[in-house]
């Protein structure tokens, strides 16, 4: 069974700045929507402007796994999708958020920290050292990834531990970043990515697209319900009572 | 230095149960305050229908632990109270969740998750099983705590995987819970405990009083300022630039 | 690609005790390499009385997955077996171990822990209640597994946290226990899972079979190789020398 | 109640290489213990060769945390050692591993994993990064420590999974390493912490002896018995027998 892939994206940087525009003529979501979909993925887009934000029940019923950039727009998401996209996930939609997507209010909503951290634009090198050699998001990937210029986010980020660190980043200006963090929350699977600012080619690196795909199968839902909840019967004599 | 713990409770089943007043007279603030003064801690509460609940900013700064017991009124508790606790949570205040907490906003809001569970009220036995024999949380704790009569919370409990898991219920009726879940958020330590339904004579009971006093004792702040965040300059130079 | 599993067994309790042999006719590594069949893995067997215990070297290269059932003669298997497994698991291949294997010497040199815990024969029900309810382990599987007569074993297990909690047993004889634990150790991912008495069927309880053909898939090593370790030449001028 | 800590040290380097000698004149042990002493805990000092390596039962038993340093004669610390010293983590006595510690039996014993890296000596800076702010072992510790000068350990780093991850290292030739890792085996607690090649004044930074000095309280043993394991009675009825 295909996995459904649905990739969202702010779509505001591709527009209004031309360098980024030249970077990404099909959106940030069209780079990335087309390498999912070489990989066998049934992928659609949607993005901020459109109504509901392309993010319609319709849409969410339909999708396995939410591909998540934004950056300068998050406050313009609106609350009623944060909060179905939030229930989607605990019913097991998997939700990979990339990048300037740390500070999104899904993903602050499902941490329930700041998730701020350091950062700086200045050109530099990165390099994501694997630290989980065994994970299935890191198939096909050597001992790193290296990306020639990209922005800088360091230490201290204010997420939960997460339940399997992936990625270690390097940075040329000294810092280092927990930069693949795997989460489960509800029955859903959440997988952060840092790499990924609008100016870089970051989207069209074939190990970043990979980590991509592998994280999209990863956290594709498992045919399982959500477990029930509320008042529930015993299942053994109590106290002698029938 | 001496540890400062408030301890907050919605006070309301106190007022407006005779059965529940009678047990806790004090109400159940003035339960946990009292063995927790005993201990050794600076003790102070605050309850839900004081003004800002008990809980200034003055309050809220001068608190190292906070202990929270709330069930009927999870909802007339203000969003910016609990905006503000997050905040000091992240900032490193320890926060202990007693029991029917688990429902409540400043609980779920650092969880990220429904923190759903099964439930029942039965009068039926809960043992809670130590997984964590060398954590803090339980020094002077035998293999497991036996009360004789409580209310029942079931899996799946809806929460984040613990980053330390400390007890494991086993009730009368058929189901477990994990009862002792630790956590870390921000700066601050987290500890969810699940007995102490207010119909039952559990806060009187010497192990739980010992738990929550050790849980208090594990969440103290660390002396230490919660970490710069934002914009940072390069600690090393960049492609050779100075 | 067919993932290729080996189910090993000591296969000592089915020839000696008639009762479980009637039960088991072609032995505990039958019964279970029959159902992994049938979900479509390629399985072979080996057992504690071959040669090298049936794991030579090239057994061990050609398995994907191992499943070990050990009991009363943890001690007769060879430590350069042990040794090779272990190496084989920190390569990348998967290790699923059942019940009583709690005590086998491979479990205990890769958990680093006594793995010792309470236990007690008497005929009484085991319900494993599901605690990670969007797990692959768990797909297919209800809120719980119910066994009416099962050996207990009862907390403390002494092992290291789980890496993920899948499982927590409920017994009738008043224990809880941690009874499906997931690992990750190298490259490789080891599924302990409790039940499996050799005096109960429970090898042929649908939902057993179903928990274990998972654990399998979800074993199956990552096409990656096992890290290189060891002197590393710099990736970056040191000290502003070349 | 004074905590006892005794330093171990392998204490060849000091007496075979002039230059370390210089450094260390009273040993790497002495180093050690002379800051704990200052701190408040009440130290001992135990080396390779003497008889028993210093860590005789009574020695053993007397001791509330050890400390580890060993590098060039892993393979001459006896197994019989090697077994009591695990004995005595698993009952509750911490550990603190330093430096090149991560090859000795003992770290390999409770770790289950070759605890393998890549390594360089080249005179390199080290900057650990502070990645769990609010944990104990970082009190009084900035957003990161400097060294000047340290051999490099980089990833892929084989361990299991850090119950808590404390510290990440960046390195000036281009790696990242987990530099600070706290684990729970049994009622133990372990601590890796890794700056400390034998070639460098690493001991006399104050900001390590302080990790060290924090880890150490962090690191006590709770007052608390090891759990009892084997067979047990049912704590209630099964199948309706009494």
């Amino acid at each position: 069974m295909t996995t459904k892939v649905t990739v969202w994206n702010e779509y505001r940087h591709e527009r209004n700045d031309p360098a980024v525009g030249a970077l990404y003529p099909n959106g940030i979501y069209g780079a990335i929507a087309s390498f999912l979909s070489e990989a066998g993925f049934e992928t659609r887009t949607a993005t901020l402007d459109e109504p509901e934000h392309g993010l319609t029940d319709d849409v969410l019923r339909g999708t396995d796994v939410l591909v998540w950039w934004g950056h300068l727009a998050h406050g313009e998401v609106g609350d009623e999708t944060v909060r179905k996209v939030k229930e989607r996930v605990l019913d097991g939609m998997g939700l990979i958020v990339l990048h300037s997507g740390h500070h999104s209010k899904i993903f602050k909503a499902l941490m329930g920290t700041s998730c701020d951290l350091l950062w700086r634009e200045a050109d530099e090198k990165e390099r994501l050292w694997v630290v989980s050699p065994g994970h299935p998001i890191v198939e096909g990937i050597g001992a790193y990834i290296e990306l020639e210029k990209e922005e800088m986010y360091g230490e201290h980020f204010d997420v939960p531990a997460p339940d399997e660190l992936i990625f270690t980043s390097w940075f040329e200006g000294g810092e280092v970043f927990r930069s693949g963090c795997a989460y489960v929350r509800g029955n859903g699977k959440i997988f952060y990515f840092r790499p990924g600012h609008e100016t870089y080619p970051t989207y069209y690196h074939k190990d970043i697209q990979r980590v991509i795909a592998n994280a999209a199968a990863w956290a594709r839902p498992v045919r399982r319900s959500r477990p029930a909840y509320g008042n529930a019967k015993p299942l053994e004599r109590i106290g002698g009572k029938a």
